[in-house]
């Protein structure tokens, strides 16, 4: 036994450890190899001498070099006994070479649209539904499953959509996707397999939505906007749109619905041209001064493919969003998701399921409902008082307001709020790249603060404001 | 008044109900209008006039118009009064023109490969890391989030990686998709990027597999098989290769691993041509006569991207799987996930985090370790009794077993057994197109059945063997 086997030894702490004997000897080995300490054409000790310099079994040691030499890190010859293999060193990884990830370090105060307030998040009565959900669950829900999604979910969502939005469904209809983005892309691919060259869009809007449609291969002209929302008049004059993409409800972000004779042509244009319409319902759940304005989908289930997500309404990271499709669509889209990948999980699909079956998901919208109506009634008088040249457009709904600026204004404001740590979103960020230059506004999402946060960022808005 | 007004208000049963007269009349008349009941171009009785009919207030009928103009069923004129809209009756869905679904009545018996006994979800367990990890998460982690996935996850998983693999990693490097093939998908995608046009595959494995290399572009030559495994020193004649598919620690169908010398010529390859080897880690926490053959991955990280599942250790319907990736890939394959969508579920990453650092995951592992070495083991036996000529090939190890038959034995065998009710795949099914004809075998998915139907599908399967 020479010293640098004791010494390796006693380096590598073999003594045994929980997980076995063996395989602590075999991790030891491994990482000794692997970190250099033995370097590649070492000859190691017989498996008799480690033993015994080990005090364990002859036996152990020789099952741990058929181990090591079957992962490749040693090599065992007739009459050379066993060395560590030339190849078994790994290049070390070179963190230089890996690019660094910015740190995320969050802005103070937050008014960036798209979120809902993470705080209200119904953990308790997410589990209470969890726990009904998954000890009623059958065994095969467990399994691949359906690429449409669980029937449990088609089926409650189906009554839900059509009892709270007006939308024409039945389970056979719906099919479960992670949010309004995943469903868009699949539906971009569809149309694109169908020969469709254009899908027309509104001339403000999400350019993340944009870019799955031209990930898709599809072109996307944009319609004009004004305050009755998108000219879906004008989409006989794009003559290559197969599609178009609608907020009807509350237009993202312009703030305003689409006036009926609006909803009007776009069915008119669909129904003469064979054309889809895709309608982002995305916060249809949130209106404060009326009932909401029913979906555009329940006037024609046939050219009309009704989207929605529980991002807003509950959480985004539920990754949960649902499409109501016209039949002829279903088995497309349902081909499109993968045969049985990109699903969400069962859990949170029965989940949710009961989460609605049980009246829990009303409550939670009610209850969110009146949150957010709080925030946009302070927001409106804080304007008021504090920064009367600034007007908030568009209707009482959803998780964002419009607030209109004095000509020029928009570029500074923002920058000025960014330096005060304050992230908020100018309306230009959100205008197609061929829709002309627009009026100078903010797009705030008072839905995003947590509750705690909210009175701190509100104030925070009113000392940028001119 | 007349009569069909008489007979309008009794038939849409316009009665107050839960949920608001004013809503309740609006769904009253949406309805009697998409029904058809309400034919375009009628004229609607004035405000007054129904009000007094239902006996409600005039503003409760002139809100529920003023609704359903705004959505598009009547049109408001001045001079002419409310009608029903011409547009506003959606062609009916032409249930015929669906295609027809085909009803699902499963196999009496399945031994059909790909699934754990779904029946051993630990759902108690589940829930109860759920609850745990629901109630510490922080508000934000409900957000939409890193496209890697959350670290709790990643953290977990990695040191779970190191401890039971031999993988080499840190959080930094993990990123969670939705199972396998969602990995495989991503990093279809990110080689054909880099401008990869080939990814040798295995000459046995599974089409959907190949398919998602082929759906990014790139062609998939195989690669020999043998007893040793895949013929790894010939990827140096595959002159196109970027990228190599295998299964090393249980080759999939053919139930052998990878050689030492294979593991060693696929890493010398990849080193010296630049190429990358995809570890499909199926089921390598399942290995029944000696502790599993650690990660090829371990042998040179940098080279070797580790993909895992927990469709096989818990559940396809989780819809989680991992990628440990070289760290120079992380950028691009998050990139690829989509900017925030195609995203397991917070609620499922936080739990399966919980599930695995409390030590729920190694028990259940160990305990359906146990449940499939019983049922292999019994395979064996019974097959010895009833069916000698009928060998088992491959290693004691995962869910499936390959059983080799007699020489054209194979199709008749698989017909005979859908015939009784039996549903099992033959060897043939998995053979890449490009590869030669070989040995007549089924592979048996032991796993599959739940734990109450094992000892009848054991014996069915004898039944229908030669």
């Amino acid at each position: 036994m020479t010293d640098s086997w004791a010494a390796f030894g006693a380096d590598l702490h073999l003594e045994p450890v929980g997980t076995g004997l063996r395989s602590g000897l075999t991790a030891a080995l491994r990482e000794a190899v692997r970190g250099g300490r033995l370097t590649p054409g070492t000859r190691l000790p017989s498996s008799r001498a480690l033993a015994a310099d080990l005090g364990v079994a002859r036996n152990t040691v020789a099952d741990a070099y058929a181990e090591l030499v079957a992962e490749g890190w040693l090599t065992a010859c007739q009459g050379s006994g066993t060395r560590v293999a030339r190849r078994a060193v790994p290049r070390r990884a070179d963190r230089a070479a890996a690019p660094a990830r910015p740190v995320r370090t969050g802005p103070a105060y937050n008014l960036k649209p798209g979120s809902p307030d993470l705080s209200g998040f119904p953990r308790t009565a997410w589990l209470k539904a969890a726990r009904k959900a998954l000890t009623a669950a059958p065994d095969e829900a467990f399994g691949y499953g359906d690429p449409r999604g669980r029937v449990e979910l088609r089926t409650v969502l189906a009554e839900y959509l059509a009892r709270s939005r007006g939308v024409y469904t039945d389970p056979e209809r719906v099919v479960i996707c992670s949010g309004f983005v995943h469903g868009l892309a699949l539906l971009g691919r569809v149309l694109r397999r169908r020969r469709v060259r254009e899908v027309a869009v509104e001339s403000y809007g999400l350019a993340p939505h944009t870019e799955r449609l031209t990930e898709a291969g599809l072109r996307t002209p944009c319609l004009p906007l004004d305050g009755h929302g998108s000219r879906t008049g004008e989409l006989a004059a794009l003559r290559g749109a197969g599609a178009v993409l609608l907020t009807p409800a509350h237009q993202f972000p312009t703030g305003v619905p689409l006036h009926p004779d609006r909803r009007a042509a776009a069915v008119d244009w669909a129904r003469s041209t064979g054309g889809l319409i895709l309608e982002d319902d995305y916060d249809g759940e949130f209106r404060y001064d009326r009932q909401a304005v029913g979906a555009l989908q329940g006037l024609d289930p046939e050219r009309v493919v009704y989207l929605g997500t529980a991002s807003k309404s509950l959480a985004p990271g539920l990754r949960i969003g649902w499409m109501v499709l016209p039949p002829g669509l279903v088995e497309e889209v349902a081909a499109a998701k993968g045969g049985g990948d990109w699903m969400t999980g069962v859990t949170e699909q029965l989940t949710l399921a009961e989460f609605i079956a049980s009246g829990a998901y009303d409550r939670h919208v009610r209850s969110m409902r009146l949150r957010y109506r709080r925030r946009r009634d302070q927001l409106v008088t804080a304007l008021a008082e504090r920064a009367p040249g600034v007007e908030v457009s568009g209707i009482a709904a959803g998780l964002h307001a419009v607030l209109e600026l004095p000509a020029g204004a928009e570029r500074s404001v923002v920058q000025a709020a960014a330096f005060q740590g304050l992230a908020l979103d100018g309306l230009a960020r959100y205008r197609h790249p061929d829709a002309p230059a627009g009026r100078d506004a903010l797009v705030i999402g008072y839905g995003s603060p947590t509750e705690s946060a909210w009175a701190g960022t509100l104030d925070a808005l009113c000392r940028v404001l001119p």
